[in-house]
């Protein structure tokens, strides 16, 4: 008897994948380039499975009903191109190949097109949900060559995560679109976490809890509108101890690694030109924490006497809950620009209340207020700005003077928050019909000829004024800020 | 009689550089692709002068002393190329060829080993300065080919800025590296600017300062701490009235351009992983700007009654200032950190004293400040960071609470200040020995298996806890937030 799908990668996501799949009634052959890993996994979470081991690609391609359909869970990059090039010799056209790792997505474009030449159908699929996603229900993000849609969907939707019976994977679009909106889910995923953790670190520096207070906060916190799993697990890391009884959390090192998709999200902004301030910001704190040596010194060279606080502790916790939900508002608000930005770039097709849904559940990001996101589309599809929206613009309005407060505080007690700092920033900003960047304008004009335009003057009509005497008449065409 | 130097390009960079070198002395060969703009220039500002009109290039190089200098001014991208391969075949080994556009230093890093293999010396060179740095001695910022240097640097620093006599041009370094610290100097100068627009407008919005009390206080500034070009034109800028006696710039359309440089810049960091927090804040000041219809749609959407301020005026703009040098500082502590890491990752010898003295005179970033970096250079060539410097750590200290009581008011105020606020948060981050990442990193090792260091085991030992008890002991080796 053929297999359904065949999987590559026996890691932990894809050995998750598989038992999960295998769980739905499907007979998945695996293979794993250390071959050793198939017997290991054969005889450890597959024991009892239907699972097939093959110790070759022939035999894995061999074992496939057609059209053939075979996940990739390798690393990302060249290990994908040359297992796609190991594998392309043993497919036929119609046959699917679909990579589940986290790609960039322009490698995915790439390839959905050198191999819709050939007539592999190819997807690019984003997964997260971690591990526990990937065994009991991840979130599922597919894209590239729709042809491919209907053979893998009921595969798909029956081991993605459901919410209100929905499952958490819908198709995403052309191309590198199902990676690309899986690498604005880890940006999104960067800033929530970056966000957690100044709220954590307010009330631990700031106002001196201990971590079972914390973990009191976030665990109430859970129960409203921050309801999601970052905050839930939170609260369970909050409250972990260490084997002599200590809180865990304070034996970890501060220093977090960064690469890849988040570090991709914020280089798209930059070259899309969408003021993806906060995931940016997040993506940073990350680096400037990696460089812990240099930290100690500096804390040292640059030490100031620190205030202490003192005031009314639920009040400050009150405010910290506003900016924490205040700033998750404008991160996701970034993020739903970026991909709105990419859908005219890429000239890709969509479907942001889809993606919300497809984010409800399964993921790492997964939250309550995704349902709301979702709404915000439902009610229109083509929303400029979720900022725009009723809800969370009187979300907002309800938020505000806590965020100030909260930012107000972290600055007189020395902590940083650069994330809640960007998120009023952008806020601040996006309502302001006039920013200082007619002062920039002046600038550019003065030293460079760049021109401008003027607010009684009909867009498009551009004027240089010849600001110093001893200036020029000679339009700018090659210096360019 | 054959002349000196050839340039391509007469926008007005280039005719002004042409113009300069004549006053020195030098006999400039020119072609324009459009070759009415070469007849333009010759009965116009080269009126009088030695330069010599060529209408091919072919007539251009034959008009050149040997070894050949040819000078681009052309639009950075494929323009260069194109002018490249045009001119290869009308070279011989030994001849130079110079871009002095803004070119992307991975492009002149590839230009520089490509034409080398052919016997052509290629530089990759940075101007800033502007129109009026171009005429009367911009900084120049050389890198590539290092065997060009000795042919091409008497030129240059004839026609570059001088400083206590010091020219404003020293060789930078291998490849692209001239263009790359002409890429910070444009990343700085994206810094520079956002941040006299956030200390405008705390005085322009917040304080209700007319423009012209606002130009008084930045033609204060400009006689200390703060010193600088920038501030200068500042100043001028905000003296200068329309034509009915109203200042100009409140004319001026709130929509700033921002494509290249500062773009890059961003990225770059990005990609070498280095927190330049506040260039990227200033970058995205820029996209945010120019969405100036969305901004007026949202400034009625998300009205607030924006509070009034009443209070000690003079006090404020004593904190604006020093809000302002502060942030300076961690601006530049930035744009060094990534040249830093540049020269680590690249292969160059970045020397940054010299680099400072560059920018000291004839560029847009020009200042007293620069001397103070020079300084702190000149003191420890390896300085780990310019905040590691007691100058500028003093000057910090210093400026804290002013820096600190205006971020304070701004927000209060609703005022946007992403870059003072970036800085702030840099600061306080910089100087934290213990920072929140250790609950991101329980967060990662939670749902993705990523594993953690601990302070208390020798780093390089990695740890996984198994936070839940359902969690399997697969080590994580695909997942990568």
């Amino acid at each position: 008897m053929k297999a359904d799908i065949g999987l590559i990668g026996l890691a932990v996501m894809g050995q998750n994948l598989v038992m999960n799949m295998n769980d739905h009634g499907y007979r998945v052959a695996v293979y794993n380039r250390t071959t050793s890993k198939v017997n290991d996994f054969l005889t450890g979470n597959a024991l009892n499975s239907l699972v097939i081991g093959t110790h070759s690609l022939e035999e894995l391609v061999g074992s496939l009903s057609k059209p053939r359909k075979i996940m990739l869970m390798v690393k990302a990059g060249e290990v994908v191109d040359a297992m796609i090039n190991q594998l392309i010799p043993l497919l036929e056209p119609g046959d699917i190949l679909i990579d589940g790792g986290n790609s960039l997505f322009t490698d995915t474009s790439r390839r959905t097109d050198a191999l819709g030449a050939k007539g592999v159908l190819y997807i690019g699929c984003g997964v997260s949900g971690g591990e526990e996603g990937a065994r009991n229900g991840p979130s599922i993000m597919p894209g590239g060559n729709k042809q491919a849609w209907p053979a893998i969907k009921g595969i798909f939707q029956d081991i993605s995560a459901k919410v209100d019976e929905q499952p958490c994977c819908q198709w995403v679009g052309e191309q590198g679109a199902g990676h690309y909106v899986k690498m604005i889910h880890n940006g999104i995923e960067y800033g929530d976490m970056q966000l957690i953790c100044e709220a954590y670190q307010v009330m631990r520096k700031g106002l001196g809890m201990t971590c079972d207070e914390i973990h009191v906060v976030f665990e109430e916190w859970n129960k409203g509108v921050l309801d999601s799993y970052l905050v839930e697990i939170t609260s369970h890391i909050l409250t972990f101890k260490d084997d002599d009884g200590e809180p865990l959390l304070d034996k970890i090192l501060d220093q977090a690694g960064q690469k890849g998709t988040g570090k991709w999200t914020g280089i798209n902004a930059l070259d899309l030109g969408i003021p993806l301030t906060l995931i940016a910001e997040s993506v940073f704190a990350r680096c400037l924490s990696s460089r812990k040596d240099e930290r100690v010194l500096a804390s040292d060279k640059l030490a100031t006497t620190l205030p202490t606080w003192q005031g009314d502790k639920q009040q400050v916790i009150q405010d910290l809950h506003d900016a924490l939900y205040a700033s998750k508002i404008i991160s996701y608000t970034q993020g739903f620009m970026l991909m709105r930005e990419a859908a005219n770039e890429y000239g890709w097709q969509l479907d942001f209340g889809n993606i919300a849904l497809m984010w409800r559940g399964g993921c790492i990001i997964r939250s309550r207020f995704l349902a709301d996101i979702k709404q915000a589309y439902d009610h229109d599809n083509n929303l400029v700005n979720l900022l725009m929206d009723n809800f969370f613009a009187d979300a907002l309005m309800k938020a505000d003077a806590g965020w100030r407060h909260t930012i107000q505080l972290a600055v007189q007690l020395c902590i940083p928050i650069p994330t809640f700092s960007a998120g009023l920033s952008f806020y601040d900003g996006y309502r302001s019909a006039q920013l200082p960047a007619n002062l920039l304008q002046a600038q550019r004009d003065y030293f460079g000829a760049h021109t401008y335009e003027r607010v009684d003057r009909p867009r498009g009509e551009y004027f240089h004024t010849d600001w110093i005497s001893s200036g020029g008449k000679v339009s700018s065409t090659i210096y360019d800020v």
